[in-house]
C-alpha cells in the first residue's frame, strides 16, 4: 500500500477530511489535567477516544512537545503509540518543519519514523531535494513540503517572482515533477490563501494536500474546500488545532472537541 | 552586553575562528564509550575539556540527540549545562534548522532559550520575518538565519533569480535591512560556496556568519577566510564537526580532536 492509500481510505471510511492538531500547550490544558503525570498525553488521549471516528488525521505539532524537554518527547512519544495500537487506520503527520544537510537528516529520519514511529513529517523545501533526500526515500512514508504557508507575512519569500513564476509555484512545480518518483510527496498549503490554493491544485493533480490555517487563523471553509479538491472531491487533509482541542477548557473538553470536529466535517462535507 | 560581542570577546581571548560542532552521532562513538549510561555527554565532555581554549563556539546539531529520543535530549541539556557551567564565556549555537508561524515558534523558544538555556538557534528563512518574530525579538539571544548553505544541491532554490538578485542575496538584504532591529541577526553561508561567501561580506558589514562546511565537506580554508572575514578581520564561526570530532575512534579521540582544533585554528589565522 502506498502511503497516499492509508490517506485515501481513511477520508473515505470516515467520510471526512479534517485533520485534529494536537498542539497541546501545558499552559492552555484545562485545570483539571495540570497535575497528572503526564498532562499532555491525558489530553490527547481523551482528544483522540472522542474524535476517532470523525478524522483523516493527527497532526501534533513537535514544538509542543520539546519545549517541556524529555518529558515532553515520551509524552509525544505516548501519544503516538497509542494512536498507532488503538486507532491503526490513523495516519498520523509530525508537524516538525525539519530540514538539514543530508547526513544530518537522517537523525530527524530516526526521530520521526523510528522513535516516534509517525506516517509523515513536514519539511521545508529552502535546502533543496538532495538535501532532503533521506525523507524522500523513505516511499512508505510522506514527505510533506512547506510550498505556500498560512501565516501573514508568508509572501515576503514565497511570493518573490522567478521568470514569470512566484516561489510558492516553482516548489510546488519542482515537488510535482521531480521530487515526487515514490509518490510519497505531499504540500503545504494555507487555507488562509485560496487563490494560491486554487493555483497550486491546478499544478499538482491529485496530489494531498496539508491545509492549516482553518479556524482561528481566520480560512475560509468554503473557499478553501472548493479551491483545494482534487478529482476525487478529495485531497486535502484540513487542520484545525486549537479550534478543537481549546474548544472548552473545562472537564467537557473532549466532548467539545467532538462537537466542534463533527460541526467542521460537516461543513467540509457541505461544500465538496 | 550584546550577544555579538560575546561572540567578538571569545573569538578574541581564544584567538580563534574555529567552532567545534558537536554531531556526536552515537552509531560513530568510540567504542569505549559506547557501554556508558551517557555516551554522547561523556564525548561531548572530553571533547569540551579538550579544546575550550581553542574555539569560539561549540554547535550541536539538534538531530543527532533527537534520534535518540528523551535519552538523547537529557544529554544535550548535559552537554549544555557542562559548558555554560565550565566554560561561560563560550557561546553555544542549536543547530536545529526550526521555523514554525508565529505561536508555535514559542515551543522553540522555551525548548533552546529556556530548557537548553544556549546563546543562539539556526532558523529558516522561508515563512518569512513575521513568522519568526519570537526568535528575533529575544534580543539577548543570536537568530542565525539560512541564507547560502553548504550542501552540494542548495542553488536549487537559493540560486533563483528575482528582479535581478539570487534568492540567498534577497536573504542576505532582508534580514541585514529589516531583520536585525535587536543586532542579533546572524547568517548562514556555507564554506564550500566562497563566492557567494564574498558577495554576502559585501552586502552585511560586520554580521557575524556562521560558516559550515569545511572538512568532511570539502571546503577550502584559504578562500573561506579571505572571502568571509568582517572589517575587523574576524566575524565567521567557522565549523568543523567530523573532521575535528571523528578524527579518532579510539581512546585517543579527545587528544586527536584538539591536533585538529589547533590545526584548523592555525590555518585560519594564517590568512586573517
Amino acid at each position: 500500500m502506498q502511503i497516499q492509500d492509508k490517506f485515501d481510505q481513511i477520508m473515505a471510511k470516515n467520510n471526512s477530511l479534517v485533520c485534529v492538531g494536537l498542539d497541546s500547550d501545558v499552559g492552555k490544558l484545562p485545570e483539571h489535567l495540570k497535575s497528572s503525570e503526564n498532562p499532555q498525553f491525558e489530553f490527547n488521549k481523551a482528544i483522540i477516544d472522542a474524535t476517532h471516528d470523525l478524522v483523516c488525521a493527527y497532526k501534533p505539532n513537535s514544538a509542543f512537545y520539546e519545549a517541556f524537554g524529555p518529558k515532553g518527547l515520551e509524552q509525544l512519544k505516548m501519544t503516538c503509540d497509542y494512536i498507532k495500537n488503538t486507532y491503526p487506520e490513523i495516519p498520523i503527520i509530525l508537524d516538525a518543519k525539519r530540514a538539514d544537510i543530508g547526513n544530518t537528516n537522517e537523525g530527524y529520519v530516526s526521530y520521526a519514523y523510528d522513535y516516534l514511529g509517525v506516517d509523515a513529517i513536514t519539511l521545508h523545501p529552502y535546502l533543496g531535494k538532495e538535501a532532503i533526500k533521506p525523507f524522500l526515500e523513505r516511499a512508505d512514508k510522506a514527505a510533506i513540503i512547506l510550498c505556500r504557508t498560512s501565516n501573514p507575512g508568508a509572501g515576503e519569500f514565497q511570493d518573490l517572482i522567478s521568470d514569470g513564476q512566484k516561489l510558492y509555484q516553482i516548489v510546488a512545480k519542482k515537488v510535482v515533477n521531480d521530487w515526487n518518483k515514490n509518490n510519497n510527496c505531499f504540500l503545504v498549503v494555507g487555507a488562509t490563501y485560496p487563490e494560491e490554493l486554487s493555483d497550486v491544485r491546478k499544478m499538482a493533480g491529485d496530489m494531498i494536500f496539508l491545509v492549516p490555517g482553518i479556524g482561528a487563523q481566520g480560512g475560509d471553509v468554503e473557499k478553501t474546500v472548493k479551491a483545494g479538491l482534487n478529482s476525487k472531491k478529495a485531497g486535502m487533509v484540513i487542520n484545525s488545532s486549537r479550534g478543537i482541542i481549546f474548544a472548552s477548557s473545562g472537564e467537557n473538553f473532549a466532548e467539545k472537541a467532538r462537537e466542534e470536529t463533527v460541526k467542521l466535517r460537516d461543513e467540509i462535507n457541505k461544500y465538496r
